[in-house]
């Protein structure tokens, strides 16, 4: 079977589907080759959009980049709940950052006044003000800081309103995985083909194992395993969490992210395991005891999923978004930024698609810059 | 639809599918009233056949049943997998009880003289014959003893042969609830009826909720909760157990019980919580804890499951089979001991039902010891 198409889309998680929503909402013929798998990063993440607390010393160019999708994503999402009629869970009551031994706090407080130096909304908080902000947090806290700017969705939500979206715009999904890219179009795994005018690579850390891309991606991208926990409040139980909360405890960082349906996602290891997606019990313990020691009334709320993802990401921790040669354009490499960036990715996709130009944030997050021959060994 | 039989058993886990197999295989004609539940205790349990370990002092009655059990298991099994050709996973290695802290340690003692003093296999072990027979625990170990009686079956694959065996007997599989036992059979809660001379109740705690029965059940079984871990080695990992191990770890009880196919099961919480089945964050975080405490290697396990179970407890911590009124039998209440106890309830069941005497180890078991009227409040 071949299928032709102006642009062919590689990836259905929220990149690839937001960017084929754009591109057919802009009068682009674009079919979606999607592997349907409920593994894809997209689906695992706790859906943070966290600029501020994701930043740190010298990576200011992806601070400018993740300011610029956090300004945007509001509006990206009005659009697409308007468009599908799903609600999609943007919560905006900021992030709280604790800490308990006094060097996780010295660390905590020295980030948040770098954060305010770069002109961040970072509140530094006594743990009276914490505890009043969120009760059920252990009265063992020591101090922290309000990030108002760091927002939450629900990623699943949310990739599923914009599957519905792009759908309704037009997009044709062929479920499915690509093995090759070429000048004529895409093969897929099972033989069937896409001719098209351009390939859009957005299949997270997968799209290392397309052939025929250019020859250093998959130098660049790899997968970093991130496990997480979903839990839900039982029956009956009111909310214990209005803000996403994030705690170094023992020198590793959790996270607590609440949605307003009675989940409560609590991650995310960190694992350079190269593509092992199995849920282990040393991780899932070590998730549950920092968790506890935040916030002790968690024991009670129900384990409803443990799962495992493959984050994509690349050796300077920046997105590959941009062309890369006639008829091919990257957009991969958003480690643990890609609910965040989906939509600014999808709004500079499509701005390449059709010859204009993308927000000047991309600049450094182009694929160029690893085009640099590699040192001989 | 009135189905008309011989004997109608209401319950499919292990005690109504044995007792049905063993029913049919005896010349009855036999129906299952089988509600096709994944959750049912037998199919949560761990598939420890531990009357040494299990034994407390002041329940004789209940250990010589346990006994007469365990030595019935090995025939049984053996009878089960020649009809099936299914391998059930029986495991005579042992159980290895293991303490760390002094109170613990001395508890244990006194357990292990009390066991030995009435008849029971049980050898003291210092930390270095233990850590000999199983070089991945934990070096920490205090001390410990060897019961040899005390073995395991893979419950799941233990269950899944009786239904084969019970269909190749010729038992007529209803799927189905049974509402109400009546004189002339049973009504499912669909509407459906079975007519037959004899009712076998078999279904678990849940018998407690089937009306007809003696007024009295209701107040003698109830759900105990149970909550489990089920693990398995990664890929290319040799078994990091051979015996059953079981530890008393800050006072509470926790076991793994090693599958020769790489599954691991560690249980298990004992909760008064009404029928509520969730898997919680605090049950999972405390499992884990104690199981990697003793065995530190854990941590590199897949958690291929975490689940919840309701065990029929009674007043007396004993079973309670044997006939209620004319043309009612009942098999429930049998609490930790369900898989252990399985063939032997067969084994009495069909006694009962073919006009024999039941061995003399039931005696304490009938349910006639209830039958005292209640106290008023």
């Amino acid at each position: 079977m071949t299928v032709t198409a102006d642009v062919a889309v590689a990836g259905g998680g929220v990149i690839g589907t937001a960017i084929a929503w754009r591109a057919a909402a802009a009068g682009l013929d674009v079919t979606l080759v999607d592997p349907q798998h409920d593994d894809g990063a997209s689906l695992v993440a706790a859906g943070m959009l966290a600029p501020v607390s994701e930043s740190i010393f010298g990576e200011e160019a992806l601070l400018r980049l993740n300011l610029l999708a956090v300004r945007r994503f509001p509006a990206f999402a009005a659009g697409l709940e308007e468009r599908t009629g799903q609600h999609i869970g943007l919560r905006q009551e900021g992030t709280l950052a604790v800490a308990y031994d006094p060097g996780d706090h010295a660390a905590l407080l020295r980030l948040t006044e770098f954060r305010r130096s770069v002109g961040l909304d970072a509140a530094e908080l006594d743990s009276r003000a914490i505890r009043k902000l969120e009760p059920f947090l252990t009265p063992e806290v020591r101090g922290g800081a309000l990030f108002a700017g760091d927002w939450s969705v629900d990623n699943r939500r949310y990739l599923a309103a914009l599957r519905q979206a792009a759908q309704a715009a037009g997009v044709r999904t062929v479920p499915g995985l690509v093995s090759r890219v070429s000048s004529a179009g895409v093969e897929l795994a099972g033989g069937d083909a896409i001719s098209c005018g351009t390939v859009v690579v957005a299949a997270g850390w997968g799209s290392a194992g397309i052939a025929g891309l250019p020859g250093r991606l998959a130098d660049v991208v790899r997968p970093v395993k991130g496990q997480l926990l979903r839990l839900r409040l039982p029956a009956a139980m009111p909310p214990v969490l209005s803000h996403t909360v994030r705690a170094v405890v023992r020198g590793t960082d959790v996270y607590l992210v609440p949605r307003a349906d009675g989940e409560l996602v609590v991650g995310a290891t960190q694992e350079e395991r190269g593509p092992d997606r199995t849920v282990t019990a040393g991780a899932v313990h070590d998730l549950l005891r920092d968790a506890l020691s935040v916030l002790p009334v968690l024991s009670e709320l129900v384990l409803a999923e443990t799962c495992a993802g493959l984050r994509p990401g690349t050796l300077d921790n920046g997105p590959v978004v941009g062309p890369a040669g006639a008829g091919l354009l990257l957009a991969t490499g958003h480690y643990r930024n890609g609910i965040l960036l989906s939509a600014v990715t999808a709004d500079a996709a499509v701005a390449w698609l059709t010859g204009q130009a993308p927000a000047a944030e991309w600049a450094p997050f182009t694929p160029d810059r690893f085009a640099a021959p590699a040192r001989s060994a």
